[in-house]
């Protein structure tokens, strides 16, 4: 049936009365992202002809990667197998073949490395050659298994116009709206500003620039192929942009950097603390955010190409205080109790107004907000995940400093936030450092001893988040911290992992496990006992959050079908010491997916489609928003979710 | 049955249903400004206590003076002599007292000058007592006869909100829009900006502005009483503002200036070319009418204690040259054949995008264009005139460089423009300056010899356009002008007006009559027979036009009911004159009315009430545009045009 479907799509070029086919909620099997290796790891991709390098979570598939780094795949299924359009070829390493692979590729082919993207799953490093698109497709894959079918609001026509004469005295702006009555209702007054020129040099021949039914620009000649919007993520610590054509849903470049704010402090709250002691800095933080997006906007039309003239329309995906610092809105009140937005939802406003310096009429779509600390950025993701219409329950989690989380079936949807702590930034930690190169991001204790891993393969000088998570959990599991968070004294550490009990020692007054070098004696990263104690804090206020949606919900921990682990930093945690530390329900590992950046899957969904834009809208009305401080249960739950499960 | 309409707008508060009460169609008295008088004159009326002095076309009443100068008078039926609440004292000059008097006074009263304004006809230069304003009146009386009821878009209300908790956290503006939900459906995104301040400043005490159903501000406090608006007539020569009260509708200071762009030529034709042959022209023209309609706002602000921030909302009204030009658009197409419009009609834009520096969210509403030259203003004029009302068949004229035409009888309209020239301005006149102090603007020639009357009983320096039509019909009536428009030999001259003959002379190679002082060998006034001809151009272009629309609409030139003269240079002419030189149908004088700036009047509706201001847009679709320059027959009826009527 789905596919059907799916084949109807690229055969006759029906379009289907939905927007996104859902993925068969099958129980057991995950569809998406599924890591279901024991073995914890992040693969590189090289993608050909192109050589960009990206890493990602092993287990991810390759159609998904490069969607969610721009590299446009052609597909018309949306990555289920079924339309056999995403036809890559593995140049290095391995990834075996499936029976769908069989159905899609002679024998020849197979052993040449030809595979469908959608199936190829990445267990290792691979270099893939990616084919030039040949098809213009009718919908995207978005988000995690999300199709998208493109019904994007800016539309383009060329028009072909009579000139006016003595007999055929209309206006110029009736002339062009009696050209695209069936496109458009009304004009941007300021399209008349350049419309008798624009008219007149072309010879009347022009194209219409429609959005959202508004006339919003007359060009001279036709420029119908060149329609392109920009999808933002505006991260507290990360901002990333992509570039889309809207003529066929391609993701032609992606760029990230960091947020130009970090001057004003790492999280939310030190930002919102500024504004409120300094008068200025709620206009700087507003200018540095709007010098942000811009330079990137910059990066991404250089690198495709195009003109920023030609972005007629911009999504925004932030968190509440992003948003509100963007658009020079007061962000004092979500800082304090009790904590109230300055709106829940926005009406689209100029591009311009946030900084975006793009064309002059283009509007920025922004998300709405559930609450001061479950933004925007977490109901894009819960789109991009499709927590409004897969009837799984599933536990979509945006781990970081503030920790948001959505439980549901479809039908009814749970939201809350959790005060995390910048444990997961890994700024409260000893060694602890951002997740760049020589940060520690995998550890193992197995028979043969530690094993880190870094960033890059580059010399240890610290650890991050992901890297911490695993130290703890593999610790746990060996025995050297016990259910408390604890080490254990060095008697019982050489009774129960001798071959590592001797990095468990003293640093000054406090006892610490050393991961690579000779930190009490000379340089090297190691993980203390206070680290232990902040991650401790940081995974109970999430299991604390989760714990109570799932109570209000009326369910258990194992009726929960799959977690989606969101965000820059969630995306890289292992799913399976993420069950172990209890940062996440304890269910199967594989049910435990990496949903990529997803705030900025549904930015893109917005710009692709008007009835996603609006979806993501109507959200608002079918999550029901659970506040924990007024809790009087929080802290004794808090409390006895400090310690780690047993195994 | 209208005093009783009237009287219930009063007595009871019950508004109508109509926001217009049509005075009765009566056939042959004029209610409403007619100069009945067989001399021709101005009078100047003195208003107490402001001292104000103004100058009027005679037999206009005074409560029409007074509304067109900002002076508010009680009243609520609209100048129809039913509401009795025109009260005003004649201090000097002659009123004498009518049967609605009567009804209103004791003999005590009106022994001490009380009479009711709109009853009180000026045939002389008055001084009158307004008592201070007792009522806040539900409607008010605007351009011809036209009554309004108050209904405008921009609405204030204090609000008193409950302060948020951790039970009650609805977004700030989820907050204010729940207290007002029967006036605002949506909100300017920008009203976010100060809003967490402004509610937590005020102890969530404020006041919320809604323009057209939209949110645009919430101040602190309690300013429900502070809400204004202006009314621009944006002329190519002169420009006018009037500052209104729109809590009770009142004017509170009016003020005008010549337009700066005065110095690009004194016509439109001169501004478009400009346009044409100097790149920079736009945009230099668009900052000087910006900068001449923000130098009036801050006139009538300051003369009236407002603050520009409680200016809500604008009108404008202007011809469609002004309109594009004040808006960026190039106007070339306007200047050059077939004669294009960028749009016909316009949404509201910025207040601020005209350079109207008032409340940041104020919007300017525009009005639209039925062609090239018969634009904004005189759509404006024709609300204001009840063109689309009033069952009576009426020509409207708005006498100038470029004469815009309406007959029509409510039902059927036409609309059309005629090329007029520049003689009514006086510009190409020998002696020709504008209607300024010194400006001969009477001239009469009785048995006792040539009279002149200047503006302000200055020495004659020039003569201005009414002085033109007043010289040149005397000249016609005593013979001293043939039909043909040619000064008759010095014989024929002292034949039939032996008293003025010897004025008649030659100056130069030129034949000219003499005004005043000695022009020959010294210096004086006079007019020549180059003069003679260009008034004949612009009187033949005018009947040509509105003899067509009558030819077009079926009738004959005394079915016309009443003639309109509107525009700053239409309302002080002399409606006999007209006549006599054939620049209006020949019927009753009484019937020819001087109307006043009806543009601005227009502009002052559509502040006043929503479904006036809808009512400009309709009148789109109910006038028919009669294009002039295409016609075979136009030359020849132009020619014929030429002479003066045999009287």
């Amino acid at each position: 049936m789905a596919e059907q479907q799916a084949d109807g799509v690229e055969a006759d070029g029906v379009e289907l009365d939905t927007t996104v086919l859902i993925e068969d909620p099958g129980p057991e099997v995950p569809t998406i992202a599924g890591t279901g290796s024991e073995e914890v790891a992040r693969v590189a991709i090289v993608f050909e002809p192109s050589g960009k390098q990206v890493r990602t979570p092993v287990g991810v598939n390759v159609f998904d990667v490069a969607s969610w780094n721009a590299i446009a795949v052609d597909s018309t299924c949306g990555g289920h197998g079924t339309c056999r359009k995403c036809r890559v070829q593995i140049l290095e390493g391995e990834v075996p073949a499936g029976g769908v692979d069989a159905r899609a590729f002679t024998e020849e082919e197979m052993q040449a490395g030809w595979r469908l993207a959608c199936q190829a799953t990445a267990w290792s490093d691979l270099r893939v050659q990616i084919p030039p698109l040949t098809t213009r497709p009718k919908a995207s894959t978005v988000g995690v298994g999300r199709q998208v079918i493109h019904r994007p609001t800016v539309l383009k026509r060329f028009i072909e116009l009579s000139e006016p004469s003595l007999t055929d005295q209309r206006p110029d702006l009736r002339r062009v709206m009696d050209a695209i009555t069936d496109m458009a209702s009304s004009a941007d007054p300021m399209v008349l500003r350049s419309l008798p020129k624009v008219l007149r040099s072309a010879d009347f021949q022009v194209t219409a620039v429609v959005v959202d039914d508004i006339l919003v620009a007359v060009e001279a000649g036709d420029t119908s192929d060149r329609v392109f919007g920009i999808a933002y993520d505006l991260g507290t610590t990360t901002v990333v942009a992509t570039l889309i054509d809207l003529t066929n849903g391609m993701p032609l470049s992606v760029s990230s950097m960091l947020n130009k704010q970090q001057r004003y402090g790492a999280d939310v709250i030190s930002r919102i603390s500024a504004t409120m002691l300094d008068p200025n800095a709620l206009e700087n933080l507003q200018g540095l955010a709007h010098e942000t997006l811009d330079e990137l906007t910059g990066e991404v039309c250089d690198e495709a190409g195009v003109n920023r003239s030609e972005v007629y329309q911009v999504a925004v995906a932030g968190n509440a205080t992003m948003v509100q610092i963007a658009l020079g809105i007061d962000p004092e009140p979500l800082g304090v109790a009790p904590f109230i937005l300055a709106a829940e939802d926005y009406p689209d406003v100029k591009a311009d107004e946030l900084g975006i310096k793009v064309n002059t009429r283009a509007r920025a779509c922004l998300f709405p907000a559930l609450g001061a600390y479950v933004g925007g950025d977490i109901v894009a993701g819960g789109l991009a995940c499709g927590m409004d219409r897969d009837q799984r329950v599933r536990l979509f989690i945006d781990v970081g400093t503030n920790c948001e989380m959505i439980l549901g079936n479809g039908e009814q949807l749970l939201a809350t936030a959790a005060p995390a702590g910048p444990a997961f930034e890994a700024a409260s930690i000893a060694c602890g450092m951002r997740a760049a190169a020589g940060a520690i991001e995998i550890v193992r204790i197995d028979e043969s001893g530690l094993h880190v891993e870094c960033i890059d393969g580059a010399e240890a000088v610290g650890i991050c988040g992901s890297g911490l998570v695993d130290a703890v959990a593999e610790l746990v599991s060996v025995g050297l911290l016990d259910e408390s968070g604890r080490f254990v004294s060095d008697e019982r550490a050489h009774e129960l992992a001798p071959h590592v009990a001797d990095r468990l020692t003293m640093r000054g007054k406090e006892r610490v496990f050393i991961l690579t070098g000779d930190p009490v004696n000379g340089s090297g990263v190691y993980l203390s006992q206070r680290d232990v104690r902040e991650l401790q804090f940081a995974k109970a206020a999430i299991s604390t959050g989760w714990a109570i949606l799932l109570e209000e919900f009326g369910i258990k921990e194992d009726d929960v079908q799959q977690v989606l682990l969101a965000g820059s930093f969630g995306s890289y945690l292992s799913p399976k010491n993420a069950i172990r530390i209890g940062l996440v329900p304890n269910i199967a590992a594989s049910r435990v997916v990496s949903a990529g950046n997803v705030a900025g899957e549904g930015a893109k969904m917005a710009l692709l489609s008007g009835s996603e834009r609006n979806g993501a809208h109507s959200l608002l009305n079918v999550i029901t928003y659970v506040e924990l401080s007024d809790r009087a249960d929080f802290n004794d739950r808090f409390v006895e979710e400090l310690a780690f499960p047993i195994s």
